[in-house]
């Protein structure tokens, strides 16, 4: 991918629930963590998600914490 | 944990890399992925990040972009 | 917190408000002021978040502007 | 403010440390907190921010964590 | 302006669409593409933000990714 | 473009200036306004970004504040 974003895990959709602006789209990852996404609406039905769609989930490096107990 | 974020991987840091503002902080999940993170140096050294460190990249959701080919 | 994210602010929920994805919570901090948060409903169903309940707003230090008049 | 963002918190500039990118901010609200923002040295510069200026936290609520203990 | 974040770009409302917690907004820039922005419905209320309505897109540089094809 | 984000601003970079963590790009827009990128330095080795590269500036419409004077 040419996009800066560092992070970019892959893996299957297992649902997508849609209100009239947002849509959340819960992706499990191929190693096995589930990973909750907010999007547009207007993005979910232009890439037409769905379940069981391969995805990848993007996440730019600012937007991680770190947590360790 | 008791945080909104929905997101919470857990992973071995394998590197941390500072400058006087920020830190880089590159976690290997324990599925196998990699997920790169930019924090403060000061939050780096208050939680005094190295390498091999058991922690957990935390993310919100709203924060996570989903890419389909 | 053992969690990297630089502020956390302490305060009292005065209020939650849901649509089927996104839920906002208004926090009246210690302090006087009040913090609009915009999290899942998910989240906040998790969390059980209502009115009255002692919380913090949590901000990674990368999300906070500064404006000088 | 005719901003979106909903969080706007005022308060006196403790510290401002530069890197060559960027610069770490810390702010003490009025309430006694104490609100850290990292920002482009750019930002920084051109808005001449120094110890003891006057200036407000401006947070998008779409950026704001809950955790209830 | 003086609020820290670098980007402000202006242009014209197109449309405003709304949940009970989210309205979607959609700016036509004056360099004729097209921003869209996620804000509280709240905020949209507060602003009387409506369709033909002269704003900018304000945007934090930690926020904006780069693509090279 | 794939992914969720809803925001890509075709332009050209002006200027690219690094850290030993972070790196800050300036793109001038096709039309004429220019937006400002802070991303890894990682990131910007790996895309081997320079001045004059044709790219784009992609935001998450979360992301996007609107300001109305």
């Amino acid at each position: 991918m040419a996009l800066s974003a560092r992070n970019n895990l892959s893996g299957t959709i297992r649902s997508v629930t849609m209100d009239e602006v947002m849509a959340e789209v819960v992706i499990e990852l191929d190693g096995g963590e589930t990973v909750t996404s907010t999007i547009t609406r207007g993005s979910a039905d232009r890439l037409d998600l769905a379940e069981g769609d391969e995805v990848s989930a993007v996440i730019k490096a600012s937007e991680v914490m770190v947590n360790k107990d």
